[in-house]
């Protein structure tokens, strides 16, 4: 009876550190950022797309904006400010010529995704009480392993997010 | 007794009217292209991200490729070729500078979508018995207005997707 009993307590351990590490989903153990508070959105690479845009210079990157229904619909009614609830995922990938694409083209002028920069995945992330003293708004950044930004780089974000604020701290509009 | 037949009359006109020239989500009365006789695809906007791409040159556009439940399936199995029902629609924007993103990020960098050249909407639909002459593949350009490309252009779809047949004749590749 007590060889049970251990036998049971041992599989409830095995159990619960299966619960812990084993990854759900492929994000799980999943590290929140600094600060905000937040983890990687499970299935945002399903969302719906918001919008695309290239930045030059240091970032030099292709990035595409999805948004959560709650975002997509707060969008196309053109309604600000975005509801509590509303999650924007951007994804950026570095910015790297087709070799492919250009010869198709019979010119070099094609620009595709690359490998994951360090700024791989962002999240903006809105709830009003949570987040009064930043506009509203959580932020998050993650390297394409999952692994959170420090506390110092999320210190940048509402600051860099604060002349956007006639359009609710959001810099990217919906493309049509 | 007459006058109410005349206004019933003026009426069924007018209702008549208003079902041919009222768009039904927005694409109804929708025209087939030339030699493919694909229409657009009701809801394309709401389907999954495979990747984004700019083009320069005379082009001159930000893009982004998405894809029915098949073609998400079959690229992320990554796996070729992609089964008959896979449908890649392609959006393109005018590639223009987003002052406003300039003001924040402090330099001339970020460039967004602009408005919709005429080149705004393709889809790629895979049917290897009907299209069996283009690798399978049917191709479609469609206007922002939904109006369809000429024969001209229709013919040129195919020759320029052929040096991709590795690849089962499509370019773009799943950005992760």
């Amino acid at each position: 009876m007590k060889r049970i009993a251990s036998l049971v307590v041992v599989l409830a351990i095995a159990a619960g550190v299966l619960t812990c590490f084993t990854p759900a989903s492929g994000e799980a153990a999943q590290e929140a950022v600094p600060i905000f508070g937040i983890k990687i959105y499970p299935g945002y690479r399903d969302w719906r797309l918001i919008s695309v845009a290239h930045e030059e210079g240091n970032l030099n990157d292709l990035r595409a904006v999805l948004g959560n229904d709650v975002a997509i619909k707060a969008y196309r009614a053109d309604k600000l400010p975005f509801p509590d609830g509303t999650v924007i995922a951007r994804i950026a990938w570095k910015y790297v010529p087709s070799e492919e694409n250009n010869k198709a083209f019979g010119r070099a002028q094609s620009f595709v995704p690359g490998d994951a920069p360090e700024w791989y995945l962002q999240f903006m992330v809105k709830d009003s009480k949570k987040y009064a003293s930043t506009g509203g708004w959580g932020f998050a950044q993650f390297d394409k392993n999952g692994k959170p930004a420090d506390e110092s780089k999320h210190k940048t974000c509402f600051p860099c997010h604060e002349p956007g604020k006639d359009h609710d701290f959001v810099f990217t509009r919906y493309a049509p």
